[in-house]
């Protein structure tokens, strides 16, 4: 495995570690300032809605993971296409929302040499309960 | 633009084009052998079973038209960002199904120096009726 590679993996794995500890100031220094998040049934978003929205999920516990299918690098480019799941359990108590689908995820190396998610395309859809 | 833009730019003009033509040939020419469909509520998907759909669709018209809001290369790699809307009618007239979103596209500079697509992400929803 390249460094590149490694240090995008890292991302990935402080990504989740972060959004599960609540630390949104860490998930947020690990995107660019121009990162597009693209979802279905709404308009690409940036940083400031993804803030937002973090904030909003502190009424949840967040269980992530990530199966990293590919990491393909170029240059300061690079994309990861990543099988993701995320359960979503109120704090208060009641019943877990398990959504899952894949993810494609661009990353762009910053001038300081450091690899920040420029783009991300969600495709989780909710599982069925079971 | 630069010339490896303006190819991309135009693998996907080709693309609708061929598309709206029922060219299958050619739309399959403008993607890689290993190239990976990604949308929501099913696993990702190859050639053959893109090709197996495409078959499916000539019940349909097909009318296509995409907005690229960026294209940004590095090396071989690059990656496209559009806004897509797609018209399906059936040739035996009726109603007119129209799904429109974003997609995230990967494309590869092959050995040859020509680009193709490589990796999918579409995140067409159903437009409501007006």
């Amino acid at each position: 495995m390249s460094p590149d590679e490694r240090a995008i993996r890292d991302v990935i794995s402080t990504w989740l570690t972060a959004s599960a500890a609540g630390d949104n100031a860490t998930v947020l220094s690990l995107m660019s300032d121009d990162v597009l998040f693209l979802v279905a049934g709404r308009p690409p978003f940036g940083k400031k809605e993804f803030a937002s929205g973090q904030g909003a999920l502190s009424t949840h516990r967040i269980e992530a993971s990530s199966d990293v299918r590919e990491v393909v690098v170029s240059g300061d480019l690079a994309y990861a296409r990543s099988q993701l799941t995320v359960a979503m359990t109120p704090v208060t108590g009641g019943k877990t929302l398990r959504r899952s689908g894949p993810v494609l995820s661009i990353f762009r190396r910053l001038d300081g040499g450091r690899w920040v998610l420029s783009r991300d395309a969600n495709l989780l859809t909710v599982e069925e309960s079971r």
